[in-house]
């Protein structure tokens, strides 16, 4: 703690993940070119651009001392989600896709961040290229919080030198491989693995290539940006929307656990007590949610009630897997549906997942918790561990899980108050902030699914720019940059 | 706990306890005769029913063996308030001032719950008995969580029998006295000294005599019943706001506090952490909201200025004492100002005091809570402990506090699903839970302060009244009732 910002590494780290960036970029221009359309330079410019700055940073990062530190890491992690959308917003920017800069960073660092929260009025108008671009945003920053959630903080919180600590992606880990580079690639096949499988299931479904390439980007990393402004639904098919059901949910999932389904420890899927209630809540919630929308004063047909159910499983699944996609504008909905919808975005799906939110397995702890403390207030002098997946909860992670969640809504509730302040309605603040930070994407009243935040006040989406961040890096990472006491030496 | 439930004790306290009340409505029938109304009648009979009602209670608790457990204490305290509501209903509901059953229980409960929440259209309509009792019913329930939660817990959890453990006024406790009866002597002449001193500077103001009794009932209780339709607002002088201003601050306050000053220990109070964070927030979001208020497009005289702060210091003392009187109409107001008015209500002031809420010791506890997190963040090798008042917060009580915290927001979120399941509007639903969970009063919308909790459906009357109780007895009392671990042998 007491070293010196080793400033060097972090460009340098930064810096490679800017050739990523590069190259990604570059290989997008193709898009336009398969397309017959005229902006590939837009790619190949940003492309460039990114070159040069990744060079920039190498050459100010050369010969680094290879030591990191917690500040070292929440730099790089924070920073390079922010460098990334910077480079990013240039194809719709320089484009003219999206003239305004505020728009553009706005649009990309809700892709990077799995957000889906757009300021486009009409999608359909955006090229192949830009659309690709959009989605593939999504993609990216859904890898990179799998990686860094799964692949290097338990190595790093293990060894003691604790990387990223503050992004830990839930209080208890099962460790893939003890290798960085062997587990990232291990979870790189198992995001590729579910991202082509989404594509050929929508692709039989009737849906194009092109759609069902962008949507399943879209879905794995849930992110929520669609290629049509009317969202999924565009395609009125109960198979392509039962598809995403069953891929919004299976993006929600712990990926380690698909790792140990592959080595077929079963078990550990099956005491897995987070998807345990991830599911059985979404199900409920989802089940409450369709009985509010059928009129029993009708006699109903097994279409109605087929497709009630249905646009209340896809929304409660949307919204709790932090995706956004949409098949019907909620808002039209009975205010009882949105305070379940506003619940299931603050609880998120699962730690380890793309999913943002609280995450299940603190709310699961916490709930545990709760009941504890009434159990300890009848019996006094019994010890009533908290247990989870069968293992004790330690208390100091049992207060760091309670303090998470507290300052979640704290976080929240201030949020509220800069929106309102900034000139938001009552809901649209509640719903922006709550949305942002959990990076679900459509929230309430005018930024609802049938809206979109291009009409909110400037300030407020840098606001929620910084919503999104912080969310997305479980708020420490990036508070603790606020902190003086982060920087002292 | 493996005892036989002590149901003849239960009884006994419950019906030495209700004969309370029956003098109590005794002496109220004096106010009609004061006044030349002849509806006296009604409280005699009323305090008939309810001696006859004590008799039968003492009849059923006759020697009881003295041994008292958590259950018993739960049990007692929970029923008392009901039983309380349900007799105190009586005058009302027979006289035809609340022709409705559900009304009038409403009513009465949201008295003795200190709550103020009105199903009142026509509040002057009332005779000053049914008024007078009405502010009555505010002043006994305030009365008498002081004293169970500064004379009679901190006796009993100290002595390990933990009556009421449940109900614990908050994590840390200096004893007044070791005997509950002297205590409650003392805290009940703080009580009245702090009453008959605001009657008489209101009095002073110009208001009669009756008003100035039956709102300084009110305010020590942090009720919010008022005698007028419009609440404070049909006082227009600022004189009287200002006396409520500074009464409510007061009944805000630890009793403990006046005890201690008094005794002339000041360095207790000056150190008192809870009542310091208590006023910086409450004058913070005063100013806030009263800059909101200020339209800076145009030259401000002293008197609009003035006015403004008046306004926004008046409503955020109200909601954060939880009393619930109201100066002016906020839902008129920026949005902004909801979301400060909506935190302060979930937040309360002091531990100790008639307020509602979570309590400022909780906040400012979970506060220090989070920001350790950070600091272990930082440096995780070192004993960071938590502080409050200088002494250290043990880990089970930190738990504990964010338990209580995290659960009180999960009933606030679950009430308010069950609101707006019932047919409530989305804004009536927040902010009925909110404001009836803390013992406010007015909310949002329709139940806001210039509207009342008539027209809400007849399921959400009753289901306000079990928020306003359990948000009075601090969730655990009520909640373990429900809880089949607590009644197991």
């Amino acid at each position: 703690m007491n070293k010196k910002f080793n400033y060097r590494l972090v460009f340098r780290m930064i810096g490679s993940l800017i050739l990523v960036e590069s190259v990604v970029l570059l290989l997008v221009s193709l898009v336009p070119l398969i397309y017959g359309e005229n902006d590939a330079g837009y790619f190949l410019i940003s492309s460039g651009i990114s070159t040069l700055l990744a060079a920039l940073f190498l050459l100010i990062g050369r010969n680094p001392s290879p030591t990191i530190g917690k500040r070292e890491g929440s730099v790089i992690v924070t920073f390079t989600w922010i460098v990334f959308s910077l480079i990013g917003l240039l194809p719709f920017w320089m484009s003219g896709s999206i003239p305004s800069f505020t728009n553009a960073y706005f649009e990309t660092i809700s892709g990077f961040t799995t957000t889906g929260a757009s300021i486009l009025n009409n999608i359909e108008e955006l090229s192949h290229g830009m659309l690709f671009w959009r989605s593939m945003t999504h993609w990216i920053g859904g890898l990179g919080i799998i990686v860094i959630s799964l692949a290097i903080l338990p190595v790093f919180s293990v060894s003691g030198t604790q990387l990223f600590a503050a992004e830990s992606s839930g209080p208890t880990k099962d460790k893939i491989h003890p290798k960085i580079s062997e587990t990232a690639k291990r979870l790189f096949l198992i995001y590729v693995i579910l991202t082509t499988a989404e594509t050929i299931l929508l692709r039989l479904g009737g849906m194009n290539w092109f759609d069902s390439v962008c949507h399943s980007f879209a879905t794995i990393a849930t992110g929520g940006f669609s290629t049509k402004q009317s969202s999924i639904a565009y395609w009125d098919s109960p198979y392509i929307q039962y598809i995403f059901i069953l891929f919004m949910i299976l993006s929600g999932i712990n990926f380690s656990l698909y790792y140990f389904g592959f080595k077929n420890k079963l078990k550990k899927i099956k005491e897995n007590e987070e998807l345990r209630y991830f599911l059985i809540i979404l199900f409920i919630f989802a089940f409450i949610v369709s009985l509010s929308l059928i009129d029993f004063s009708k006699i109903q047909s097994f279409q109605t009630l087929e497709s009630a159910w249905r646009d209340a499983l896809f929304t409660v699944t949307s919204l709790m897997t932090t995706t956004g996609f949409s098949t019907a504008d909620y808002m039209l909905w009975k205010p009882l549906t949105w305070v379940i919808l506003l619940m299931v975005m603050l609880t998120g799906a699962s730690a380890g997942s793309t999913s943002g939110g609280i995450k299940m397995i603190r709310i699961v702890i916490s709930a545990k918790a709760c009941y504890y403390e009434f159990r300890r207030l009848i019996h006094p002098n019994a010890v009533i561990p908290v247990r989870y997946n069968h293992y004790l909860v330690q208390t100091d992670v049992l207060t760091r899980v309670l303090a998470f969640v507290v300052l979640y809504l704290v976080v929240a509730g201030f949020g509220i108050m800069v929106l309102a302040m900034s000139g938001m309605g009552f809901i649209e603040s509640i719903g922006g902030t709550i949305t942002c930070l959990g990076g679900v994407g459509p929230g309430f009243g005018g930024v609802g699914p049938a809206g979109n935040y291009s009409e909110i006040p400037e300030f407020s989406k840098w606001f929620l720019s910084l919503m999104m961040l912080a969310g997305r890096l479980e708020l420490y990472t990036v508070f603790l940059l606020f902190t003086p006491a982060f920087w002292k030496k």
